[in-house]
């Protein structure tokens, strides 16, 4: 087992990676400071984890609630579930909850803890590569609107994060791909020895070898964590982590929540992002080419949806949280391993750059 | 005009108290970083002070939600309005929402600005008494869940208060009473001498005199200004400040929301838990005849409604947010002016306090 730490003050917390630590209970004992726990999950987490997860708690009065799964239920009804089951269960404010499950989950479990008696304690049991690599750290929590994505929610950083991959066995393909657009996102942003790395690495990571998942997941971890500890509420640094973001969201929300992957959208997103960049004059054609290569080899959509021309997507990106003062702030690229925020691009490039990534044909 | 300060560090904020506030844009101005504006008000509030508050904001992009008055609009359908407004109208992270109104709005915009793009600023213009010296001040925000109030919220420190003591004058005597309910819980539970002055002053207070209510307000917001600063998120000291309200919360949501004013759940709430306290001999029966003389002679009821009975109170007091490990903790007093949190209270004498203050018929 590996354990890394996110630096925060009184508020740090230790993300432990490797496999077989579900149900650990001396892992999670340290981390729960009164006698009750609510283990949220969704139904297709529950019957794989759950059962190994309320082992783990066995010494706590333990409860559950199991939310329907997919990003389209990331909303306030079914956040109010988990309100509903902690008050039936007349949960206190020394509570825990338990996220089990990917970004979803975590995210909305996350809102859940931020609110319930305006703050309890949480942690994270993330059971994708995407939450272990990127949503599981950093405390950022919510839910969506339909005018945007993660519109509502809190800083809110839970008690530790436990990262099994023994979990990944469970993952589909394409969950797996998503995962990896934003172990990518890391090396493109700010860690060019670790995109080289992926480079190398990119058929073991896609086939799964434990060794290789293990190593990607703790540098993504450590990546992030240090973003995090510079800039907790994202005044500043934080936004990096927004790579592709901008577009992909637009992506997301274009296509109706549920229909794209996040890690999907945002591979497209990057590569947007990587292409606007060029356009600008910032990165060359070789650069480019080493983005789209890298995305593609990680299973990743390249197009966005046929139908999303220039205005679709300046809908939606106008009500990104990235708009500043009216302006659409973009994180581009000004050599791998080399992000920055800026709303100084030209619309022409925007135009072509959306125009250059729309799909055909839909399939 | 009057200003007091409530001191938490770069979070500090003033309260400025005085008639004819509403309207000062240069009140207003300073306390607004971005240029995006939305008043959050109610349809009670709004057709008599809306106009002159968007008259001094005329500078920014102004925009206004109105929702329905009533303690039982303050719940998770009616915040989503305020979450619709703000995107239907693009608001970014550099917004800011102004309450103008009483406690719900100013508890509903506060928890919509700490959850809005996971935090932006807001203004409390507090309308009625009971918000200027209570709910406004302190960054507790929030809204109630059928199962109980407040149980779903955040901290959230606005950028400014502004008590206009205009804006009473269409307060009705009712509402005056609940105001003056939270006037006394600060002497009660830690200034004997604002207690005195109470006592001394009651009358004036009752009949509007503006000097009085001025003087009441101001100490009123610098007693609760010390205790949250002494400790903002209640892991402490701050937890006096519900005195009271144990038993206040759970005659509000038992009578069904709306049917009390939280005010007058308070006032009785006070006096049963100095009934409590005498039935534990920490206070004798003179300092008893003091708290309900003055609760009294401020229009407050005395009684809780005749069909709840211990049973009743255990079901809504075992759900409240002071229970920890299971024990009900109840703010109770050693003397006028000395209130201290305890669980150690006598199961017969909890029943003696609650059928002594059942009213015997239901008006």
């Amino acid at each position: 087992m590996k354990t890394r730490h996110v630096e925060l003050g009184e508020r740090s917390y230790p993300i432990y990676i490797g496999d077989d630590l579900l149900g650990n209970a001396d892992l999670l004992k340290p981390h729960i400071r009164g006698q009750q726990v609510m283990v949220v999950s969704n139904e297709t987490v529950a019957p794989l984890y759950l059962e190994k997860t309320r082992y783990g708690l066995r010494d706590f009065d333990c409860a559950s609630v199991i939310l329907p799964d997919g990003e389209e239920y990331k909303n306030l009804d079914i956040l109010n579930q988990i309100f509903d089951a902690l008050l039936e269960n007349r949960f206190n404010r020394q509570c825990t909850l338990v996220a089990l499950g990917g970004g979803v989950v975590g995210d909305m479990t996350g809102f859940a803890a931020a609110s319930y008696q305006r703050g309890v304690d949480f942690i994270q049991i993330p059971t994708t590569l995407l939450s272990q690599v990127d949503s599981s750290v950093g405390g950022k929590t919510g839910i969506n609107h339909p005018l945007g994505k993660n519109m509502i929610g809190a800083f809110h950083q839970p008690r530790c994060v436990i990262a099994d991959t023994g979990s990944l066995d469970t993952l589909d393909d394409r969950q797996l791909s998503a995962g990896i657009a934003e172990i990518i996102k890391y090396g493109l942003l700010g860690d060019a020895e670790f995109f080289d790395w992926l480079e190398t690495n990119m058929d073991k990571l896609i086939n799964r070898d434990n060794a290789t998942l293990v190593y990607a997941i703790e540098r993504s971890c450590q990546d992030k964590a240090d973003v995090v500890a510079a800039d907790e509420k994202e005044s500043g640094k934080r936004a990096l982590l927004n790579l592709g973001h901008t577009f992909g969201h637009a992506i997301e929300a274009g296509a109706g929540y549920g229909k794209w992957l996040h890690g999907e959208a945002v591979g497209t997103g990057m590569l947007m992002a990587a292409d606007l960049s060029m356009r600008m004059g910032w990165i060359d054609k070789p650069t480019l080419h080493r983005t789209q290569d890298i995305i593609e080899r990680a299973g990743l959509p390249i197009r966005a949806p046929s139908y999303m021309d220039f205005d679709h997507f300046m809908e939606r990106m106008s009500v990104d949280k990235k708009v500043r003062d009216g302006k659409i702030n973009f994180i581009l690229l000004k050599a791998i391993g080399d992000a920055v925020v800026t709303n100084e691009f030209n619309e022409i490039h925007l135009r072509e750059t959306i125009e250059a990534h729309r799909a055909l044909t839909d399939t």
